[in-house]
């Protein structure tokens, strides 16, 4: 099964999608580089005059509700609803939903009016927007419940793909729930980890389509070059600069090698 | 004294207070990095429709004016005005004040409408508020005149701690001033170090408290990161790198040993 | 000729020129560290309310429209007004244009209100403002026509310099056209080296004057300091550390030297 993971990369790198991003403006320039470096080709647009031709242009679409606000939420209906029409797929990132009413009013406004392919949160907004126990800190992850019926619930609720990130990854397309086990604790002591990793995910959805296993793809990519770079580093700044060359520099076949993915069988019918 | 840094570094480590921001977005992302390296947890949000529920959240909400704009400026009027009625200290960055006279009203407003519980700018800037010979130069300090005085006078009129940085910094609640004498010559060389620096401030300040003592901590804190990054680099990329690594493995009892504090005995009664 | 860059190098590290930005929130970190890093001062602010004091304070304003908007549109006309009664020199970067209608009508309006100094772009963005065959990807340069033609066409069109860069970079006044040979592939890889180039530009112009000479030089600059920076470098995010620190370090005389300059004689009457 990990074999999908080297078959998406390569893919990805042969493709070199256009990700087309509205997103926040504190981690939006990590997220373009690592665009980059995953093998894609990123551009941020986020005024609703030029997001329809921009959108039109691209192989998937980001969307990441960080530094919200009622102009951006506007251009990321355009930008859903251009998508849609095109068969572009959507991917979402609900930063700090369940943290404030704003921010969980507007997830819904969108999943109302945009078919979304993936949504992407960390454990704890997985679990507020499942309605399941969690809570969300500001735009971190609190405690989390059950993550693995959290993906699954939110999958089926929606039709699409959910991954909740954390220590261990969960994927679900609704069906079954992978548990993805690769990565490095680094992670959580860089801001927009998170942000980066839906950067990732749109490459993949764009260059291999939105399935559990192409997400599943992504997020194993990033967390391998992520326990490469924690080898290399001495701290955070040093660790973000290095996890930029692991990720330009993994080879597919690597990842697949590396691949620590479970099927998590009480979840499955 | 400097035994304070040591206790005030350890509280933020054990705290993490969560740090609101309405903030720039030119250097908004190393802010974010630094707030986690210090020990806080960053957010960052400028939508007056988020900006209530997520300062509601936070140990402390700091206001940089940076790129300001009529509506990231009425956002800070309702953060601030959030954060009055819960007790949240606000810290407040006057990025440019003196440089054009949009930024010095806007800094007035601020100040009339929000009890704001630490000022800090660079040199110039701080003179310049204080009615005090000083320039400043697009952003960054120009010429300042006697700085202690300005910091004094500017804590005593506002009711609060006020910080100004430079090759020297100064801190005074308004009856003390205090010299501080860290620091590396190379954080001019980056775009930011002023910002980063209200990030560290407000983690101290989240954690324990609003007084002199807490703001000279999160300098001193700071500059002796950049003490040991100065000796790991090549240049400013390498050593913003290096900042942030020092900042995050730096250990709160080195903090205490290595700093340098002056009491100016000319500036107390 | 290649002298020059020795000479102009020298003079904007005496001068330190204030460089306004109005630019996108992609890579405007970027920009203000490759601004530092070459002798230059950045400031960023695109409020119209602040606008017209910060530009009066600058040696040189840099327009670029990656994440434009009608507010920021808006605001970079003031500040194109501003400068031109001032007698500061305007350096563009259309980005993106003759990918989306809304940013190549932009550039049009930029264009017929602004008197500006300086084009750049890269080499797709320059060959379709040039009405050649030519196209642009997202924000990347798709396939590039007759390069040297374009340059020289747009430059005499709008009585300016223009600079298109690529593997190659061309610079025209209208009359003649340079090829400028330096540079590292790796640019290509790091998110906004398009971008940070213009910011360079910027330093150069406001502390030479807007030349084809001082614009070349400009170029030459970065694109040595990137060769410099490849050897240094494992992957795309220690090439950009890399590149601050081989900007900041690199001598006027060796960028003289390591010039390799040409003039495209089949474009010069």
């Amino acid at each position: 099964m990990e074999r999908l993971a080297t078959d998406c990369l390569s893919k990805v790198r042969d493709a070199r999608p256009l990700v087309h991003h509205i997103t926040n403006y504190v981690t939006v320039n990590d997220c373009a580089n690592v665009c980059i470096c995953t093998g894609g080709s990123p551009v941020m647009s986020d005024a609703a005059e030029d997001v329809p031709g921009m959108v039109g242009l691209a192989s998937a679409v980001v969307l990441n509700i960080g530094t919200l606000n009622p102009r951006t939420v506007e251009s990321m209906l355009v930008a859903g609803k251009v998508a849609n029409s095109k068969g572009i797929p959507v991917v979402l990132d609900p930063v700090g939903a369940g943290a404030t009413e704003y921010r969980t009013a507007c997830v819904r406004t969108i999943l109302d009016r945009v078919k979304v392919s993936v949504i992407k949160g960390n454990a704890g907004e997985i679990c507020v927007m499942a309605g399941m126990a969690g809570t969300v800190r500001g735009v971190d992850s609190g405690d989390a419940g059950d993550v693995a019926g959290a993906v699954k619930a939110l999958a089926s609720r929606h039709g699409c793909v959910v991954a909740a990130s954390g220590p261990v990854d969960y994927v679900s397309d609704g069906k079954t729930v992978m548990e993805l086990e690769n990565g490095s604790p680094m992670m959580e002591n860089v801001s927009g980890t998170g942000c980066m990793l839906s950067s990732v995910i749109g490459c993949f959805v764009g260059a291999c389509g939105a399935s559990a296993g192409s997400v599943a793809s992504a997020i194993t990519t990033f967390n391998v070059a992520s326990e490469d770079a924690e080898k290399m580093c001495k701290g955070p700044g040093s660790f973000k600069t290095a996890l930029m060359d692991c990720l330009f520099n993994i080879d597919p076949s690597t990842v697949g090698e590396r691949a620590r993915w479970n099927l998590c069988s009480n979840y499955t019918q």
